[in-house]
């Protein structure tokens, strides 16, 4: 199930984490206190909240009998399945505004069950939402304003239900999510080796229909490439593509699935490339004079053909909160890892490129492991930096800070490289300006390169301000229209990784060519012509 | 121009070479007395045709006098681009069989005459067929019944616009054919690396297009993935896409328009991802004692993470043919390249996997430059079987035997390694049953890896069979029945790289999601209401 661990424990409705780890109302009383000496002004923290003071409107339609095995009315899965997960989402979940709850929660255990619900909601002309994890920090799951709307949760559909070692491909439920797959995966061997940042509450049914950025800096970035099938479920029936290692048959029929963003169907299965656990590995971190250093030697590697698993790179602000560095150097974070053959060969290439171009690095600190399991890159700033990466999801905090007038949120791009650093440079200039306006205080914004490729990097920026507490959306809300605004100006795309959603339609409507917008709405309208599926997600009818 | 080279030779009717290339009658002649002695029946050679005893349907439409200087009515501009290079169109163009030429041929210079041309042809509802080299061996640019159409050849809009040489990339009109392309790059030190064995007859725009194959044996094996943006004319209008190096902003616009097959705009331009030119290299031919034990070395070799330029299995018969082997061992060859860094290392690693499965390779084989420019690879079996490749395009002969009887075709698939070798055995035995019947002979059928992915390997089949002169066709079709199905049945794809065309529309039909057709049927309607451009090949309105 999604929403529970083994042991029964629930998700929290406003935290990254399971309600038996949700911050204390004396974490939050500490915080308050610190951010009160910031602001200059008392800051009262809201106690932590408790549904049973929620008021949600009631159900406006009526399960029938047959489906209410897996179908929920309850306030609690009606509040948790209202929102995604970002800090706006979070912040409406503390404060107990759930205004647009779906009317009913469904929970199919198997496809059956699946294509009754979603027949049901056809025949009433009830929207469906689609929900995976709930990851979501684009509002791609919030309940739309609509005259009933029913959420389909996948994720009692869990399983790894085929192996095959030959190919090394699995067919995998949709629903499961990242640490349950990896757990069916690895007592055989293998892993799919797709670690986004909100790995532990994301599903797989989410990557593809959000085309995710995983665990690769390089060449596989995307979920896209491990795909190689795809089952869903439309209004129209079913949809399934042919296992394939690679075809040339017409256009891709999976890769207008990936990024659908859950308007054309719910994934129930997908065959994915899976890989033997990594034995071999090597990593280094090397430090840069400066951002512009920094930058400049990773695109010398990623356009030497190299194609490390790590290749992120962190600016100074990053390299100093995260990795305990000075403030002025940018760090690098390199590494490769194989199951198959020794990566101290291209390591050592790697590293030599790297020097080349300025970098810093001691030969003590490249770490290779021939196979013998002796750990590599766990202990010095990339070690230090590993913990915080691990310890952040979707770039949500722990929620401790939610109602206290901090808002901190991410924004990330691509670009190519004759943009940049004229894209960093504006980006910067904006959103610093905003921050400055809207919170009055010397801004935090950071980035680091999550994903690089040849012909340019995947920025991804970080913002947090303190301000007024009750104003946080609002804070937010004029600071993101400027970063949207600068990224596209800047000739970045809207997101990388995160998807578009509700919040990134204005940005993506300006982005997409306007007739491949015609073509996916007639596509839409071919397979769900009543437009049911995720209203407001990527086009209108 | 697409039809003459730089000194105003022509294309050829009817063999894949220029007209001062083209077979002599002589030749044929002493082809016709090796293939009666092989039939046992005399096989008489038609003299090579005269254009001048055509008949050409008279157009049935006029061109506007504004659009004179770029538009054609002539009878060798027509009837060169009645067809594609399929060994059926080069007979029937051997034959002077003509039936349907299109009505008028255009060949814009810029965008503004594309526009006016295909404005023309929406207004008045005439039938449009995109046409770029003609190398389509599944009849692509096939001129279709209706009441009147226009090819629209974009062989005069042949030129690299912009060299971005920080992002590596470029701007490219969709014309050009692969050698004045590569020409533009070379100057600069770069190249686009893409060389399908059409190389010399394809452009730009045909490969988007038709998602065609290239150089790489692995992970690059599509020109998919080097495209970074696209621009392409609708009769809705403009169509461009935003240069980036990676997004997850919705499904890719792009990923439509590759394979889309010319039935929702004709595009003009692309910004490719190129490369600097390859100074190191490395490689090796490995000899496997049968066709299985290649085949398994190639799965682990393509399993292990290193991802070899060259990784092309022949099977005993075309080592045999090509690489002058013994007949019973199969030949891997392996190679890989850089612009920037050795590959000696990787090269040992393959090998290494290689022999452990069982290869023979002797080292003074194994082949690498370091740099120096000292060729590799040039000699031996891999020099035998590069010499044999290029001579050939799109599984097309020099046309010698055209006319004679003789029938030589290629098909080719792709399939998981879970349904390999049965994929095989079943594609011999439906096809060499087949051959037998139709050609009364023992049958010549072998195949090749020109792509391999960690999950599954693309096959290449030849086969040729000797027949009665004049039932060319019909004995093609009965054969080519019999493989498609074969490919079908055993999993494959009815293409890896050759496209869908008309040719492959019915087991295409049988391979796509029906869902995915009424998408990319919707799709086209947005953007080609009328159903003008490319009817019948993908899909019908």
């Amino acid at each position: 199930m999604g929403t529970t661990d083994a042991h029964g424990d629930r998700r929290s409705l406003w935290a990254w984490c399971l309600e038996s780890e949700e911050p204390t109302d004396a974490e939050r009383a500490a915080l308050a206190r610190r951010l009160s000496e910031q602001a200059g002004a008392p800051i009262v923290p809201v106690p932590i909240p408790d549904l049973a003071d929620a008021i949600l409107r009631r159900p406006r339609i009526t399960v029938p009998r047959a489906m209410a095995d897996w179908c929920s009315t309850e306030t609690w899965t009606r509040a948790f399945h209202t929102y995604g997960s970002h800090v706006t989402d979070r912040t409406r979940a503390f404060h107990l505004d759930f205004e647009t709850p779906p009317d009913v929660v469904a929970e199919p255990r198997n496809e059956q069950e699946l294509a009754s619900t979603l027949d049901w909601c056809v025949d009433r002309g009830y929207v469906v939402v689609p929900f995976g994890g709930g990851s979501s920090v684009v509002w791609g799951v919030n309940t739309p304003e609509a005259d009933a709307v029913v959420t389909i949760a996948t994720g009692a559909m869990d399983r790894v239900l085929e192996v095959d070692e030959r190919s090394l491909a699995a067919r995998i439920q949709a629903g499961v999510l990242g640490p349950r797959l990896e757990d069916q995966l690895r007592p055989l061997g293998y892993t799919l080796r797709h670690f986004p940042q909100s790995f532990r509450f994301s599903s797989l049914g989410g990557w593809i229909a959000t085309r995710a950025g995983g665990h690769y800096a390089t060449q596989r970035t995307h979920i896209d490439d491990f795909v190689e099938s795809v089952r869903m479920l439309t209004p129209r029936g079913w949809w399934e593509s042919r296992r394939l290692p690679g075809s040339g048959a017409g256009p891709s029929p999976d890769r207008i699935v990936l990024g659908s963003e859950g308007t054309l169907g719910i994934i129930t299965e997908a065959w994915m490339r899976i890989q033997r656990r990594p034995r071999f590995r090597a990593s280094a971190g090397v430090a840069y004079p400066g951002w512009p250093e920094g930058a400049e030697a990773v695109r010398r590697i990623v356009q030497s053909g190299l194609t490390p698993a790590n290749l992120r790179l962190l600016d100074p602000s990053e390299a100093g909160r995260a990795a305990g560095m000075d403030g002025v150097q940018a760090l690098l974070m390199l590494g490769f890892e194989s199951a198959e053959v020794p990566q101290g060969d291209w390591m050592a290439q790697a590293v030599a490129i790297a020097r080349e171009a300025g970098g810093r690095v001691d030969d003590a600190d490249v770490l290779v492991d021939d196979g013998s399991g002796r750990p590599t890159g766990r202990g010095g700033a990339l070690g230090a930096w590993r913990e915080s990466f691990i310890g952040v999801g979707s770039g949500v905090g722990t929620g401790v800070e939610t109602g206290l007038g901090m808002v901190a949120d991410t924004f990330e791009s691509a670009v190519t490289w004759d943009r940049w650093p004229d894209f960093d440079a504006l980006v910067r200039e904006r959103v610093e300006e905003a921050l400055r306006q809207v919170f009055g205080h010397d801004p935090l914004l950071s980035c680091r390169f999550t994903h690089v490729y040849p012909d340019g990097p995947a920025p991804y920026y970080t913002w947090a301000g303190v301000g007024r507490p009750g104003s946080e959306r609002t804070m937010w809300a004029e600071v993101k229209a400027v970063a949207a605004d600068a990224v596209l100006e800047a000739g970045g795309t809207i997101t990388h990784h995160h998807a578009v959603g509700r919040m990134h339609r204005p940005a993506y409507d300006r982005q997409r060519p306007d007739l491949f917008a015609d073509v996916l709405r007639a596509g839409k309208a071919a397979v769900d012509p009543a437009g049911l599926l995720n209203p407001g997600v990527l086009i209108d009818p």
